[in-house]
């Protein structure tokens, strides 16, 4: 095992997460991706890989690079350089894209997701060459732009560059380095996602409100639909939803049980609240929270919404819903379910638009790839792994990668990020103290996977 | 009697609402307001009246003006200068504050609610004046600012200033003069109104929408709260909501029946719509129009809402709700209903606040003045009056005038106004053939309260 200068690689971690914050690649308004890709794949061939740029129509390029390690183990990464949008803009306390560090943190969109990990990783993949002038493995990498919109495109990369992608394993888009009681977090699996926007439109505009006595309200239809979706206990009242939902496995229970309940105050805390739903907490709440799909409301509008108040009957209301799906729920049949829901509830007028979909996917536990991380985990971090066999979010390029290369994967612990770090929030930031752990992580499973270990 | 020249009035009126609009008085927002004010007096006293602001904290000034006429029949005038909120701006096909003619219509914020009607009566006098040297009888006249907020300082302004307001009767803000079948409209009362706002507040900050499988949402408690409020027939859940309405008499009902059924027409093409709640037409769509309260979400907000997708669980949510409110309803009862059912059905975390009340008021239909009102309207028109009894929308200051002053009003006929003018809404505007008759209709009532008659 080589044995890096930690403080030097973090320093180097630290130089490259502000040159890539810099960039305000909000893939949403389709912001400084190209420039942002150029300034990744210049990281990459500095650091040297041999790049280029996958390219499909209308989507930011994915930038991908290659190089031959020692061993012929082949590692395929993958990160994502795009970020969520920064509003509401008012209520950060430093500028988005520039990085600020105060109290042992460092602030800026993207630190915690995902820039800070691209930046770890490459960081010690330089200190790896610069000590040794090879890396122990082969590395491929692929770094896409559109994470944050659902990936709209990288099943459509994926299938053009199988050759140029296919490898031993995969890591994704990392788990927490380090909990707060110091375990690693390594995740295996993520729920799928369906997002829709509904709205109904019934005037031609807004309409002074005493016209409310004689004329049907958008706003109330919309109040109506949504309110048909669940009840009152939260459970979601589209018939069918539930049906396809597989139970965990004991292996899966087991490994919820054994997780760190670390997280738990670190998310209460995050949140600003005293209790969870249905009072929840422990070994209950981890495994609602991994195998529970959702139906969310990602937002609502309709009407004035302004200072003071503007007595009008609103022409048009809408909403947008996200889904989060568990195996084996796929995307196109809750959408097929929710139409179905609304045209039998009465709610014709109500309409639907999928705005973007990914389906479950993940890594069975009994994978020797995950025992593998998992030992690796342990050592550097001296406590046990805590491993979650599914994790609420969604991660869609998993399901490509699976479909297409049939690659197993994991979400290791080298993401400086935890539970606390306002990820798609104002004020989005890493601790500083995770960033040692990450680097540790990074440098003991490159060496392991070219020892063959 | 006189009979001025009406092409002449008519021009000076358009003169005048050429200069009123382009004032951009939107009370919501404390634009122009004291400026506006200026303008209207500096009109009033270049008119001979005796004016004067009446100033009470916080409020913008109302315009008082008062001229004596040949007759000791004194008349109260009620307008108001300032406009609604132009937003959304997009929507408007010229500037909301220049008044722009096209295809016989002039359009501009004001045109229509309630700036038309200001010019329209401030010509006839000034008409009359230039022909006749002295009015035919006493006029007062109040112009104030805060209408299309609530009328927040109105009661104050008429506490303080009793013996200035006292009348034998008053006009109100008017009705149509010209209904499309050439009837004349004559409102006798309106609803009263509670505006509130709904807020959740759940999060510290907007989160992850994986968090949605653990953590209660602000969206979802408003749903559920806002749909606990009425059930899938549009009738308000809140218990004894109902209760104090009082059934229109049988001379009110008989008045309903009568009304002109032209502006459903109006209304149905304004709206954009093929048909009315239930189905509704004729004398039992006017009923339900006057003598139904409302419940009405003017607005909501939570979470994310712009272009694409943001998943997001919302913090917060808001809803902006106005009641219009029927006699003997009182917005105060009604608030407190509100809060009781919200208690009542578990929404202790859905906070209520109280944004503007009025109360239900109007004019006996048997009052003497109502008759000599009718003759007026019928006698210029050469058409039977459309009396409505009560009217949807809502004038608060009509509470004040009747509790302090306990002069007798109407809605007159002298509002070049329809029920497609779009007020509150983008493209505001009125109709050029309707000024004729609100200035025929506005010369004979002068003339025949001088007289006596």
């Amino acid at each position: 095992m080589a044995s890096l200068n930690h403080e030097l690689v973090e320093s180097d971690a630290l130089g490259l997460l502000e040159r890539l914050c810099r960039e305000p690649s909000v893939s949403a308004e389709g912001r400084a991706l190209d420039t942002t890709a150029a300034l990744v794949e210049e990281l990459l061939a500095d650091t040297g890989f041999a790049t280029r740029q996958l390219q499909v129509d209308d989507a930011p390029p994915a930038v991908y690079g290659e190089q031959r390690g020692r061993s012929a183990y082949t590692l395929l990464l993958y990160n994502h350089y795009d970020v969520q949008p920064v509003d509401p803009l008012e209520l950060w306390d430093s500028p988005p894209f520039e990085l600020t560090r105060r109290d042992g943190k460092v602030y800026a969109r993207g630190t915690a997701d995902n820039k800070g990990e691209l930046a770890v990783r490459l960081a010690v993949i330089r200190a790896l060459l610069e000590e040794s002038g090879e890396l122990p493995c082969t590395i491929r990498w692929i770094v896409e732009g559109e994470e944050e919109i659902g990936s709209p495109h990288f099943d459509e990369i994926v299938r053009q560059n199988i050759e140029a992608l296919r490898a031993d394993a995969c890591l994704w888009e990392g788990s927490p380095a380090r909990l707060t009681d110091g375990r690693p977090s390594i995740g295996l699996g993520f729920k799928g996602v369906l997002a829709v926007r509904l709205n109904v439109r019934l005037l031609a505009s807004d309409a002074h409100s005493s016209v409310a006595a004689v004329a049907e309200s958008a706003a109330w239809r919309l109040v109506q639909a949504l309110a048909s979706l669940r009840d009152a206990s939260g459970r979601v009242r589209i018939t069918g939803f539930y049906d396809t939902v597989r139970a965990p496995t004991d292996a899966e229970r087991q490994a919820i049980a054994e997780m760190s309940d670390a997280t738990e105050e670190d998310l209460r805390e995050s949140l600003g609240i005293d209790e969870f739903i249905d009072g929840l907490n422990g070994a209950e709440l981890r495994e609602r929270a991994a195998f529970a799909p959702t139906c969310n409301i990602a937002g609502f509008r309709s009407g004035y919404s302004g200072p003071g108040m503007k007595t009008v009957l609103p022409a048009e209301a809408s909403a947008w819903l996200d889904f989060r799906l568990v195996p084996d729920q796929t995307a196109a049949d809750t959408l097929d379910l929710l139409r179905a829901h609304l045209r039998i509830e009465g709610f014709e007028d109500v309409e639907v638009n999928a705005l973007a979909s990914a389906e479950a996917a993940g890594t069975s536990i009994h994978d020797p790839f995950v025992e593998q991380v998992r030992r690796v985990a342990e050592e550097t971090a001296g406590r046990p792994a805590s491993v979650a066999p599914r994790i609420g979010a969604t991660l869609p390029i998993i399901a490509s990668l699976d479909r297409h290369l049939g690659v197993p994967g994991v979400a290791p612990p080298d993401n400086p990020f935890y539970f606390g770090a306002n990820a798609h929030a104002p004020n989005e930031h890493i601790r500083l103290d995770d960033l040692r752990p990450a680097i540790a992580f990074t440098e003991a499973l490159l060496e392991a996977l070219g020892d063959g270990v």
